[in-house]
């Protein structure tokens, strides 16, 4: 009945969809939970520091320097302010070096970026900490397949919409690829947009959703961003 | 000979510029030469302090978040890791206090903006954290004046290039108005483009830079942002 929808931009998020991420938030989690571990079993401690996150966000926002001051506020919180110096220290030291950790880029991601960068506008949309996701982009070597980044401090339909007029498009024109059914994939859809799942293989709480349902015309998921290049309609590779 | 250079985008600094910041800063910095009191003399815990800061620069950036981490890490390395729980505790609370200071705005800022905004289109051009400038932008209530913001990881000659380019504006075309001589002023002039100098009563170190003499015909001091609007011959206000 309606022509096909002629999307004009891809959006793609970055941490845990363009490279990995969460495991090394895991892995300052788990320093964490090491120094409680005379106070309280780790699933306590993580239980513990998730709701100091939570309640931190509107204040910090998303990143490495956030997740480690959190952190700190919880183990000072749980221990009475009686953790040793030296265990301030070392939590201090991983979150530094969570700032820093190494890039991996996920499998087939730089196949897809070419396939893809000679008929559409490809952005990367990523909430979080500036430096950290301007850092990790240099890191990634992507750069050139994108024409910018957009830094969000938060993934609302609110914020997409700011994005849509600062893009100057309509939603129907614009897909969504990320591993974030909660900050990728509803608002986008919510919108009127396209949107792609790639679940990752480990998600933060925060970002879980409970069962829903979305329209198959405007939403698929898949499992590896290669078959971004042949699973979805909306995407063609020819002029 | 040339003729009248016609600017069409004015940028704003924001720190210090729009609204107080450095004070805040201060207040925490206060806060660590307390606890620090009794291993160091202020003055040389504040060296010890700005030596970490400019080192953590490039992984942690400009804002609240990491400058409540630069100084957690400066108290820990100075107590050779003995300082109490309590102390750093005190920090990481006195930290969040300045992530949610409240906003000052300077005298006459928004008288200017309304003069200037049927002209010009105006933007804030800021360095720093993503999350604490959203907020205090949100706070000022001067949203309505600026046509949007840009966030910078730093403001680097490099940075206003890219900046221009994502204006789609020659460098001539554009007037930045800031505090700050090494951020705001000489890198745009540098370019090619205007800029006006506003002093604010205090000026962090890194910040600072030795005497320069910059071209009168495309750069002004002020003494206060009400001379925008009659000090400055590139800025005017009738159609």
């Amino acid at each position: 009945m309606t022509a096909a929808p002629e999307i004009k931009i891809i959006g793609f998020d970055a941490d845990d969809t363009l490279w990995d991420n969460e495991p090394y938030y895991r892995s300052l989690e788990d320093v964490f939970c090491e120094v409680m571990k005379d106070i309280l079993p780790p699933e306590e401690s993580s239980k513990e520091l998730y709701k100091t996150e939570v309640s931190n966000l509107p204040l910090y926002g998303y990143g490495s320097k956030a997740y480690t001051l959190s952190i700190l506020e919880t183990a000072l919180r749980l221990s009475r302010e009686q953790l040793p110096a030296a265990s301030i220290a070392r939590i201090l030291k991983a979150g530094k070096q969570l700032s820093d950790s190494p890039l991996k880029l996920l499998d087939h991601v730089e196949t897809v970026l070419q396939n893809l960068a000679p008929y559409y506008k490809l952005i990367v949309v990523t909430k979080g900490d500036l430096i950290d996701q301007e850092r990790k982009l240099k890191k990634s070597r992507l750069e050139r397949y994108f024409h910018h980044i957009e830094i969000m401090s938060d993934k609302q339909p609110g914020d997409y919409e700011k994005l849509f007029r600062h893009l100057d498009i309509r939603p129907e024109e614009f897909l969504m690829v990320g591993n974030s059914l909660r900050s990728d994939i509803l608002p986008v859809v919510e919108l009127g947009g396209y949107a792609v799942h790639i679940p990752y293989h480990t998600t933060w709480l925060h970002e879980k959703v409970g069962d829903i349902q979305l329209p198959a015309e405007r939403f698929r998921e898949i499992a590896s961003i290669l078959k971004l290049l042949d699973e979805c309609p909306w995407i063609k590779l020819k002029p």
